[in-house]
């Protein structure tokens, strides 16, 4: 079976964590939006199913229709060999992708507190504000969490030997805030060195490197959750 | 078994999602930050465990402990009878309820639009902007999806003829965001007849019914999630 995913084609955003398990699974997808158009992403979102979702990311997977990226990963994961088999462990891999979830709302909220529908520039001063409190407090909070698990699985990655899908999303969040934030985060990283660790070693996987230097990795941009603004990395 | 539920006792909170749905399971629980206080809950926080949850709500389930409130649903929902028996009708609860918890993020940000550690008072200008657009915009998106996926079931509830947790969870939205903002609610409850009906349907159910009236629901108030002040509901 061949995955359809759906997702935005101009921007990384919260379909980069599900591109990111496509892609280390080594398996077969289309990207559909990039290939067809919004339109084809539209057509299914406002269609006649009695299950559509509210938003991109979705997978087609036969007739499934599956809707929430860390859903989509929990439904990956236990298919490719990117999450432990016991149900114990799978529920503790989708317990953290949760807990990456809410990051990245976080993330996004740094250029965008007023809310998601309004534009950037009209919410300068409360970005500032906001961005300011994200580094003192919440990223301290998050990585210094994860940060932690890595150090307690003794192991290369999160859960331990065997990497699972939440090492790609946390090597997204290090690359990602790492291009948003330079300043901020170069001054950050002696604090999380098990997650800088983590992130090279997520790159030089065969199937992230290949990807990576593909074309079907979209560069950051100023239209996705991470966004480079100069005011707001001080 | 009894479960062992850990939150913030002074409110509903995120909590409060966990709350309904063992209530009305008419499951075994306790409820143990506010039985011993929030140290017996800052100690598991803190604790030895190789699998501490980021933040409350968690479920100590024997020697579970599973963190993250849609996770723990997930958990509790095939076990009691709380979702679909197939798993894709899991799945698609489960996309459902992160679908809640995205609103909820979106509900609690009227009020702390510059970051979860500042205080309201800090940010009194910025949530004003930022509940006029949730109003304006985020709320008629998400009810109105919730409205839509009701009125396709053909049933009394999301998924048909049987309750699921996420109808115990949307039963709360309803309820907190009369609550919060009672003219803004009455002026827009006309939209969503579906949710208001299912919102009186899940009310009257009998464990549910008891649990409100018993001293083990927490009332709103101004520390939880849905916050009554009057400059954000003109």
């Amino acid at each position: 079976m061949r995955y359809e995913l759906y997702y935005w084609p101009m921007i990384q955003g919260r379909g980069e964590y599900v591109r990111l398990a496509l892609e280390e699974a080594g398996t077969s997808y289309r990207d559909v939006a990039r290939e067809e158009g919004i339109g084809a992403m539209t057509a299914v979102l406002e269609g006649a199913s009695d299950t559509p979702p509210f938003a991109p990311p979705f997978l087609k997977a036969g007739r499934r229709i599956i809707g929430q990226t860390a859903n989509i990963l929990l439904f990956l994961g236990s298919r490719h060999g990117l999450a432990p088999k016991a149900e114990a462990g799978q529920s503790w891999v989708h317990q953290l992708q949760l807990t990456v979830t809410d990051f990245v709302v976080e993330i996004h909220d740094t250029h965008h507190p007023l809310g998601p529908t309004l534009y950037y520039e009209d919410q300068r001063a409360a970005a500032k504000k906001r961005t300011a409190e994200f580094w003192s407090e919440r990223v301290p909070k998050f990585l210094g969490y994860f940060e932690q698990i890595l150090a307690k699985s003794g192991g290369a990655y999160v859960t331990g030997r065997r990497l699972t899908y939440v090492d790609l999303s946390l090597f997204q969040i290090v690359a990602g805030l790492r291009y948003a934030f330079p300043r901020r985060m170069a001054a950050f990283e002696p604090d999380i060195p098990g997650l800088v660790a983590l992130h090279d070693r997520v790159a030089i996987r065969p199937n992230v490197a290949a990807y990576l230097q593909s074309e079907r990795r979209i560069p950051f941009n100023e239209d996705g959750i991470f966004r480079r603004y100069k005011a707001l990395d001080v």
